[in-house]
């Protein structure tokens, strides 16, 4: 490629959807780029439920950025910013490098809010990473462990009780999903308790779960969430969470495991641009994604606090893909002394989640507009998500274990890794931490 | 079936090769099986070290032993043995059940030996578990990402020399697959390191590598692992293990990772029986695999000290299955009022070790008797393992992987979970333990 001066520098932090795509609309100008990330591996975040729920593994839905990137203008750094000098247009890096940029990109998404009760986290785990997916996997196939053991000693057991706290979209495909293991795929290995007799509930704060979607979809879903024997309880807020159970108000709600899925907030690394922040943390830009008075700062996905047409831009997957892609095509532009015209619109082509084994909810917007559920809403989503997987290999292999547990009804990646521990079941006697099976939340 | 009287409760202890081969055996019999195991899955570990380097996942090797063992008259308790009460045949479990047997077969395996020295096990971890597999794929791959950091700092970077400690076949297997993906797989992900560049070098204290292979055969796995560019060292005791580096006497030698594959001892729980162990703590047993005194104990696989034929059987996972299998035999035949008349035999088919993509050596006794190395012996290698492989889908999914890896040169599951620190790198300046990349071990 001929450069015609000193090639300019991009800066993409963050391997989300936002700085991928970015990434990839920028690979063929003439720039020069450095992703950034804390992790090695891009997480494919609609199916992480899949993992938790040991439907698939955790290298199915997560590659290597560097797999991912193999543009002879891009290279990929492991590590982490800890600071922006914007004047200077330069990015530390936890491990000392500085790296100075002419554009940079800011894509860092969000991470769970607990609503100032950090507390909370290690008892109710959120689903945001591998980690967090296999850790809530630990725990949803422990409770059945457990409960086996201990009908062995006591010939009865603490009710599996499952909580998710927040009827999100991630928090109604977890609870379908607990529900399915429960009910279908668990339900011949156990000899002394009956898995299909655990009990699932959603709390969520307001009104209505899945908040985003069309009235008569919201009716759908907890229809189909009602089918498969999930609770729902709406207008319910936690007051608090403890090791066995929560709380709602005086109330309590036993809880053999509790995960987390009521609330998202920005990436710290927003405040550190030092510009104009939304309350939840998120960077406001303007309409071509730039912070006030940074014309060579994008800030994309979860973190923006952007407008499409006058509206608020969603914090999911397609509009963060969208603005990275918008971003990286800006800057391949203005590198060749051009301009981009239109200021970012989000082209949005609807929303789903899934409720279990073959049914969803899906509000098309593009290519038909319409409300799907059910069998219908539930094939889509299947088609959408394969197409969108990074990579030949993942799709094939996804698609095989979907095939394989709907057909079979075994799921393909049930183990427990880690300590044999659950809060809530008692610990005293065993410093070393390994499995018991006396509950502290019964008795 | 027909019951004559009360069932025999048969207590199998352990889910690996042996127990899970005499459950098999007593499938059908006229009694009531418990298996009991700490964790959930059975690990097939002649392949844990294809985890450990990335070509396979964890549930590709591991599956749930619930799913595994369906028969009615089975049950399986995810739990830990802490106590036998050998005259009153009971055994006590960490979450309080007692379980009472007629027969008891105890095969609980092996665990790594540091010969003392357990402050070396963080620093050089051996592979023994998943857990154990995921964590050497995290330091390997960890090791390469921080170099290239380092590089983009300073402009150099500490020598990624790989040190294993030990030349039996696991060490082997381990130091060929090293050295794979350093030359193979990941040399087009790095812009500024050259992958290639790792040594791989084997530690071994006694003369030879794979000590229990004929010479010939141990010379051909010199030459395959030279040709890999693995230097192989005899006579080589490491004397201390530090972060960065092992020490063989006077001499250092720098090690950004360092893997323990050099001893095993038995499984604590043989002591538990109180009954004579030899000095590996293996319990010795007689013809019929039983402790002295106890016709109603088999012990088996690597927690037996067991002879055939007047050899000792060696601590690998084919007498692992024939023992259980023999155990199972056994006990399938006296609750029918029969006897086992034959003492046990070791059927030996030979060993092997692979050495890196597409080089082995086998050494062959059934069905033929011969010495196999390179290309045929791989070929011998990939059949075997994948026919012994549990479960239709896992071998499928396994033959893919290997199939995908060899003429792609890309491996599946090259994820880092975890936290993002090495031994070695300097973190005294990061109390969160995040990720770092200046080198102690060098400066």
């Amino acid at each position: 490629m001929a450069t015609g001066g000193v090639r300019k520098r991009v800066l993409i932090v963050g391997g989300g959807f936002a700085g991928l795509k970015a990434a990839e609309a920028l690979k063929d100008a003439d720039v020069s780029i450095t992703l950034v990330d804390r992790r090695n591996h891009h997480t494919f975040q609609p199916l992480l439920y899949q993992v938790a729920l040991a439907v698939l593994s955790p290298n199915e839905i997560a590659q290597p950025i560097r797999a991912i990137l193999r543009a002879p203008n891009t290279q990929v750094l492991m590590d982490e910013v800890v600071g922006f000098d914007v004047a200077a247009q330069r990015a530390t890096l936890k491990s000392g490098v500085v790296l100075e940029y002419d554009y940079l990109i800011l894509a860092t998404g969000s991470t769970h809010s607990y609503f100032g009760r950090e507390d909370w986290a290690k008892l109710a785990p959120g689903l945001k990473t591998i980690e967090d997916a296999v850790e809530i996997r630990r725990r949803v196939l422990l409770a059945f462990e457990l409960a086996e053991g201990e009908m062995q000693e006591t010939g009865r057991h603490p009710a599996l009780n499952f909580v998710v706290i927040g009827g999100g979209p991630t928090g109604v495909e977890l609870a379908g999903a607990i529900s399915d293991i429960a009910k279908l795929y668990i339900r011949r290995d156990f000899k002394h308790i009956d898995p299909a007799k655990a009990q699932v509930v959603i709390l969520e704060g307001s009104p209505h779960i899945l908040g985003a979607y069309p009235e008569d979809l919201q009716k759908k879903a907890v229809e189909q969430l009602a089918a498969l024997g999930v609770r729902v309880r709406t207008n319910t807020r936690v007051t608090d969470v403890q090791p066995g159970y929560v709380m709602v108000g005086d109330e309590r709600i036993d809880a053999v495991v509790t995960i987390w899925a009521a609330g998202v907030k920005a990436s710290p690394l927003g405040a550190l641009l030092g510009v104009p922040l939304d309350k939840r943390g998120c960077v406001i830009v303007d309409g071509q994604l730039h912070p006030e008075g940074h014309p060579e700062i994008f800030v994309c996905g979860d973190l923006a606090a952007a407008t499409s047409e006058g509206k608020p831009v969603p914090g999911v997957a397609q509009p963060a893909m969208q603005m990275g892609d918008y971003a990286g095509r800006s800057i391949a532009l203005e590198v060749r002394g051009e301009q981009m015209k239109k200021p970012f619109i989000y082209a949005d082509k609807g929303d789903m989640a899934t409720i279990g084994r073959s049914a969803a909810v899906a509000n098309v917007k593009w290519p038909f507009k319409g409300h799907l559920s059910g069998f219908p809403a539930w094939l889509t989503w299947l088609v959408v998500h394969i197409f969108f997987l990074i990579g030949f290999r993942n799709r094939f292999s996804v698609f095989r274990n979907w095939a394989y547990t709907y057909a079979f009804f075994e799921e393909g990646s049930r183990l427990i890794v880690g300590d044999q521990n659950l809060p809530g079941w008692d610990t005293q006697d065993d410093p070393e931490g390994h499995l018991t099976t006396r509950p502290i939340s019964q008795s």
